[in-house]
């Protein structure tokens, strides 16, 4: 969590964050500014001093305040000046405006780039910095296990009530979802919409949409609602004019924000509306075996890789092919376990068995718990997914939670 | 449009573009791709030849293909073994890939860097590719007039449509709320809504995210809503618990994308409900008398930057304040006239009036016009905003129109 900050930086040898970009849908900048309507900002981190939210368009003077850290007018820098500087060149004003912001506030050493913004420009700022200013060494880390992303892996209080706050909307959206399904009457097995029209993959993302709008969440990401044979590919989304039939599995995996970018929620169902396939019942029951039984063994102050391992051990056992057996897999278990949720809705810790993923499960971590089995070639595919809580006594806690029946 | 891009690219001396990140909510990748569920991809642009789209995760194999572009898997590359061979470094393990990539599909000499993507990993893997590819330099150009925002500054038909689609959902919306306040009973002064309560900006902006979700529109950016004071501030866009007052002015700029991060629309009309103050009324007559006299001046393959020149002379005459006087303005004139509006709400070309500023108005463009004027002292700040299309007989023609009363 943010307090661990200091001690991750020191760890890393970092001196400070330079964190650029917008306010929001920018997990690095919004886990300190919050979600504020500021498009134009840079964040100086200093090692265990207050943050510095350099805001540059002085219409967004009001909004950047809202953040509640210190800020600076980027525009007192003198950005036509800099740009005459520079001799017409924006991207070298740029740095030379970094090169003041670094001198005004001390910043030098190693410093980590962090924020979600377009690669080419920052590349040529960089490079001008690199002139500039010989004694600051900019690091870029990996994504995966930054010092940010290794500080955002444990949640605060604040983060676990923001988590939870998305989580409740989620879990009414689904409810509404499927009283829709359950309640929609159906004509020669596909169901109906109120005009008596067939309910279509795309008239219930749209039900979605709109629920998740009324109960203010965002949608950036969209939701997978994938019957039959879609729903045996993970990422399928689901096509829009597929209708709805009865005793066809749905893999329904929903992953909102609050509005303007802020903690997600992730979520999965796999259900049949009337009755199921009794391949299907089976391969659901398997799967939620195998959720029940590596919920029970996750424990903090362990490596994440081993939940991998067990997972796949636990389907092998019952006689499904996964992932570990043949990386390029399509059918059976075919991806990782878990991954954290925050600011992302994929973020660490991550759960892949590489050896290299050191990744451990912490009290105060929020990871999903999602083992699922795939076959397109047969026409289904089964996941079952919670967004989970790692107490501060160590047990685990489904953060929202809903009931886990195939048939509607 | 496209098809420029070949001859842009000569210009600018480039072989190739990688663009790279997610193909959602990244103009660049997206203006290729279309709005497809892809979560990690790569796209080689070679100059004058097919784009190939090389997506990372075997999952979203079905979504790529639906972009209709010539596909890879990116696991034909072995990641595993990538990473076994760059000794455990993630990083490298992904400029071991492009290194195959670039081999494969012969990319080599000036490459520019595109895509919506976390910093610092990027800056990481072009240092690693520096020394495995020698031969190749990586160019990061200026977000504001890069070789792809010179392509994407003029559209063709299908773009066109695209901007037409969401500019019909915005005026759709526009309407519904014009409605909403005309119609809302009023008790001292304040609108309410039906169950008898204040109707707030918060319910209202509310009402608007679920008109746009209700016709498949998203709203990633928010939408600005800001009575009286918070409207004499241009970015500030309005504050949740503030009540809609009869006779105060409010700013409504609302600016919505395909749903998926697809085209956008930009728009903003400034309204009284019930009666407007005359210092409002007359402010608003000369910020509409400004509007229509730039909108009849522009013309295709003149300089952007003579318009927002223009519009601060006529300004002045009428003896209000502009930014060209003082850059740090707070009242009166004081952003630039217009900007083009696209993938990206913002993009080229834009009309700043540095000298530095060579972007033109050209047949194809679409942009906004949006002058105003902002008193935030005196309560209030007045703009006019249209989305145009300057077409190819070189006449502008307003995507989509609204009444523009001051008065509901």
């Amino acid at each position: 969590m943010k307090s661990n900050l200091p001690e991750l930086m020191q760890q890393a040898n970092l001196d400070a964050l330079l964190i650029t970009g917008s306010a929001q849908h920018n997990a690095a900048m919004t886990y300190f500014t919050g979600s504020v309507h500021v498009g134009q900002a840079d964040l100086l981190v200093p090692r265990g001093k207050e943050p510095i939210f350099v805001f540059h368009n002085p219409m967004e003077r009001e909004e950047a305040a809202a953040a509640g850290l210190r800020i600076k007018d980027g525009n007192e820098y003198k950005p036509i000046q800099l740009l005459k500087k520079s001799g017409g060149d924006p991207l070298k004003a740029i740095a030379l405006r970094y090169q003041l912001m670094f001198e005004e506030f001390g910043i030098s050493g190693r410093v980590a780039l962090y924020g979600k913004v377009e690669a080419g420009p920052i590349l040529t700022i960089i490079r001008h910095l690199e002139t500039l200013l010989p004694d600051v060494e900019f690091v870029g880390e990996n994504n995966l296990n930054s010092t940010l992303i290794k500080a955002r892996t444990t949640k605060d209080d604040y983060e676990i009530e923001q988590i939870r706050e998305i989580g409740k909307t989620t879990i009414e959206v689904v409810g509404r979802t499927a009283e829709l399904l359950g309640t929609s009457p159906v004509k020669n097995d596909v169901l109906q919409d109120k005009d008596g029209d067939p309910l279509t993959v795309g008239k219930v993302k749209n039900r979605i949409n709109l629920w998740l709008a009324e109960l203010a969440a965002e949608n950036p990401h969209g939701t997978i609602f994938a019957p039959g044979r879609d729903g045996g590919i993970p990422h399928n989304s689901g096509q829009a004019e597929t209708p709805i039939r009865t005793g066809q599995p749905i893999v329904f995996d929903i992953y909102p924000c609050q509005t303007g970018g802020g903690y997600f929620f992730d979520f999965t169902r796999t259900w049949c509306v009337g009755h199921a396939p009794d391949e299907v019942q089976q391969v659901y029951e398997d799967v939620l075996d195998v959720y029940n039984r590596v919920s029970e063994a996750i424990k903090p102050d362990t490596l994440c890789r081993i939940y991998q391992d067990l997972t796949c051990e636990l389907f092998e056992k019952k006689g499904y092919a996964t992932v570990r057996q043949d990386p390029a897999l399509t059918s059976g278990y075919v991806h990782s376990l878990a991954h954290g949720v925050g600011l992302e809705v994929h973020e660490g810790p991550y759960f892949r068995s590489t050896e290299t993923n050191t990744d451990m499960v912490k009290k105060g971590s929020v990871i999903t718990i999602e083992p699922g089995l795939y076959y397109p070639e047969r026409g289904f595919g089964v996941r079952i997914e919670d967004t989970v809580w790692v107490r501060p006594d160590g047990e685990l806690e489904i953060v929202v939670d809903f009931p886990k029946d195939l048939v509607l």
